[in-house]
């Protein structure tokens, strides 16, 4: 498919808001474990989320943008949670960045395929921008996987991974 | 796991009001579709959702409620949306109804789960009875099912059900 510059202004708004809303739970959370490096790390990735709200907001300028359905923008849940086990799953941070990885990867797939799909210079110039953000996002987050310890021994043979195989271990931070 | 009294209530309250907002989105996105009887079934269960929500509220009273992480009560995102195909998936009525009874049996079996666990008499008569008020919304919706045309002849090859399969027919209404 292909968007409109309003209909993709209106993605990235909300992308952008749901983003802050998720770092600042994952922030709390962190805090309540009192694991207060990782808690810093959404607290900064909670607040770049507000900032590029705020000048894709200046960018909007009197566009009217489209109503979006939640489910158009909204993180996913996290796979650890609910199902049959209920509610009350205590993320370690390990998962945590792991979750918001996923989610910032899924916004920078989202950006790239709007851009390779843009017949208007200036959206797929903005979505390649912004596909890029993300994606230094990723990198990010990466390099803090990297220094924190997984939970369990058995995570390697986790049946329900975060993200899809394609090897055992994460890209280079 | 087994909740307290304020846990219980606190996701009881959250779940209500989120089934009441994407109840609205529902209807919205019917009515875009000029059907105007899903869309009214969804304005109902809409209210249905908010009355419940209120007089829950007034069973909290005074007591304090803990702060829930969004993921714990919010409704699942429709699997037909998301992915690489991108986010502007045009739901069908049929879509909407099961989706929507997905969510609404999630529901039940938490209730019915805390019921099971629960240590409080007073606990356990809530879940119970917040579980049947599920059961009958299900109810409800299998109606609607039963009435809405399949969408396209191959749903029921359908790699990505809606629901985990149990068999390929629907329960009674």
């Amino acid at each position: 498919m292909s968007y409109t510059l309003p209909e993709f202004l209106a993605h990235a708004i909300a992308m952008e808001q749901e983003a802050a809303d998720r770092y600042l739970e994952l922030a709390d959370m962190m805090e309540a474990h009192h694991n207060d490096a990782v808690s810093t790390v959404f607290r900064d990735m909670c607040r770049y989320s507000e900032m590029h709200r705020d000048s894709i907001r200046e960018r909007v300028g009197a566009i009217e943008l489209p109503k979006l359905r939640s489910w158009e923008y909204r993180w996913r849940t996290p796979p650890e949670v609910g199902g049959e086990e209920g509610f009350d799953y205590l993320m370690e941070p390990y998962h945590a960045l792991r979750y918001a990885r996923e989610n910032e990867t899924r916004a920078e797939q989202f950006y790239r395929s709007v851009a390779v799909q843009a017949q208007d210079a200036e959206l797929r110039r903005l979505a390649k921008e912004f596909a890029d953000e993300e994606k230094e996002h990723v990198a990010a987050l990466d390099k803090w996987i990297a220094n924190t310890p997984r939970p369990s021994s058995t995570w390697q043979e986790d049946p329900d991974p975060l993200q899809p195989r394609g090897g055992s271990t994460l890209p280079a931070g």
